[in-house]
């Protein structure tokens, strides 16, 4: 279903060439509107790729009208002459669909470094375009893989109306967005500044709070077009609810599918005295090598968990925080709590509880383990 | 030679049967003076392990007539129990010594959370003091490893003075110090303010420099002790260059007996802005996972230095950016640079310069690569 779920959209999934292993690497996603409304969320790495910079500014005027995507290339520091490949790219899909080039997002994922194969790259948008089709959007989510090992889709049908959409990412899943492109579109009538808001609130609870290995990409792209075919106008906030619950399901699509990843952990951070101070905490923990080789051990070894809340500049006293591992209290006070060896980690959910006793705010930060196949995936050759 | 190479110094290192291999656990370093001058700089996590709260205490008086170490239990988030334990250590020693406990530190490093079993400490105390010896310094430095392959000591010969030092680390290693034990002593005639200075200025360049894992412990602790014994008071420059350099010897010995690690990186970050801003990109580059497995892998993936200084705060442009990874510039104003087929990265150690292009100031962090070793390392057992 993907992004072909809601009404006004066709999308494609070509093999264009770019991937020398001849697997499909370029989507295309076509608002036919009668709505073209966008709106998007990008890197806050400074470090950004030539199609975020080219995307960036194309949604400045709230409108797209189609997206292009390709995996086996980031096209990211590749300086004026990588630009300049975004550009024509866009001007490509433009002249094949008969639309206008500053309303068309371009979206790259790979390797970092290497200049696109533009001979390759160019025909492939010709017959991407030839193969819209209003159930490509399956076809689509599978062109943007790259070490994913299954493609990522997701759909909410609200009263009349759709949110679906499409993720790719397995790897740098990082806070300010990770490698990941997401393409989300909806039937419902509403106009970009609606968009935009619901866009910000959802990742910022969702993709924003995935933190797999700490590394921020220069690529992440999240998109949210609306075709206004359902010619219904839902409330903001059951709209704004249902891209919240397709960012979360793609959201943790992209975790469970973590390069190497054994354990899917939920750390859940209680009683902070800010939302802010949770997420710090939450991400501390996340990042944690030596806690996350830890849970691949099935060890539940909350000493680093301690550590690591210790690093952070969040409200709380040592002797005060406590800390829950499946459910078993094993740090009660900031010493030792219950029985160690009551707590199951067999399974691969695993959920800490970190309570920093010092307020009512919470957040919930999702990571994986450290394990041996993400060193072997991240070094046995370029990506 | 160790901390037993200034004269006025004893130690020891014995086995009171903390570890339940029967290796050795405890040692004890002991200033004969005349002077019982010392400095301390102890771990920036906010959650502390009992003896660094005890021996950041003690040391405000700027005195220590010794310093006891053990391994096998760090003692940290053990609760009001764990720093009794601390105290009855620190007067255990002050009896046998016919000392007084409040110039005695207590240092500690292990598993967190477990309580360290007196009833074999406080005999070994006993044990320890009856070993003491002025040979006893390699001793002291192998009673207090725990996952090092190798005791680490150090030693710089002044005009008529020496400064000597043991450390153990390998794990844990990161900035504000490290899950580091360090004991330096000296017989120069220097008081506590001249000792603080220089131990502070050298950390700050050295041990705070090492960043193996980004994991920052509850128990990292360097001291420096002078008898007063060579009865030669050197000029502070003189003096502060020996203490950096056993230091940075220690330090560089840390690096390479890190967990697992296969490559020692040497990040050399030039033409900053501030040397802050130098150390932020420094530790950003050293903490990036997805780096770290390519440089395990032989892989000079310099997008990924990029990806990782674009989410520093510090000064740059991203189109000015250079990257040197063993002498070849495969990075150049932001886009591809020399062919990064020239890099040679056979060798363990790894150079990698990042040219800010945006001042004149420069910092040096060290870590390594991140393997399956060292997942196996901090998976496979409690540590």
């Amino acid at each position: 279903m993907s992004v072909t779920a809601a009404k006004g959209f066709t999308a494609s999934g070509i093999a264009a060439g770019i991937k020398e292993n001849g697997n499909p690497d370029l989507a295309l996603v076509v608002n036919n509107g009668p709505r073209a409304a966008a709106a998007g969320v990008f890197t806050s790495n400074r470090v950004k790729a030539a199609p975020v910079l080219w995307s960036e500014q194309v949604l400045k005027g709230g409108r797209l009208t189609a997206v292009v995507l390709n995996s086996g290339g980031a096209n990211a520091c590749t300086g004026p002459k990588g630009f300049q490949d975004t550009h024509a790219t866009a001007e490509k899909v433009a002249e094949v669909l008969g639309q206008n080039a500053a309303e068309v997002a371009v979206a790259s994922t790979g390797l970092i470094g290497i200049l696109l194969p533009m001979d390759k790259l160019l025909p492939g948008v010709e017959q991407a375009a030839a193969a819209l089709s209003e159930h490509g959007g399956e076809k689509a989510a599978i062109a943007i893989k790259t070490t994913d090992t299954v493609h990522k889709t997701s759909v909410v049908q609200g009263d009349g109306w759709t949110v679906g959409g499409m993720a790719k990412g397995a790897g740098m899943l990082a806070p300010g967005l990770a490698t990941m492109l997401v393409v989300l579109t909806t039937d419902a009538d509403v106009d970009s500044d609606t968009l935009d808001r619901a866009l910000r609130s959802a990742t910022k609870v969702t993709f924003d709070r995935v933190d797999s290995d700490g590394c921020m990409s220069t690529n992440d792209t999240v998109l949210l077009l609306a075709s206004g075919a359902s010619e219904v106008t839902p409330g903001y906030a059951e709209f704004a609810e249902a891209v919240r619950a397709v960012c979360d399901d793609l959201g943790q699509q992209l975790i469970r599918d973590a390069e190497g990843a054994g354990k899917d952990i939920r750390i859940e951070v209680v009683n902070a005295a800010s939302e802010d101070d949770a997420v710090e905490v939450g991400r501390s923990i996340a990042r944690n090598n030596l806690l996350k080789c830890a849970i691949h051990g099935e060890d539940p070894n909350w000493g680093r968990v301690l550590s690591a809340i210790g690093t952070t500049s969040a409200a709380f006293e040592p002797d005060q925080l406590n800390v829950a591992i499946n459910g078993v209290w094993v740090c009660k006070n900031g010493s030792v709590g219950e029985d160690r060896d009551q707590v199951d980690m067999r399974y691969r959910e695993v959920h800490i509880v970190a309570d920093l006793a010092a307020g009512t705010e919470t957040a919930t930060i999702w990571t994986n383990d450290l394990t041996a196949e993400y060193v072997h995936e991240n070094s046995a050759y370029s990506s």
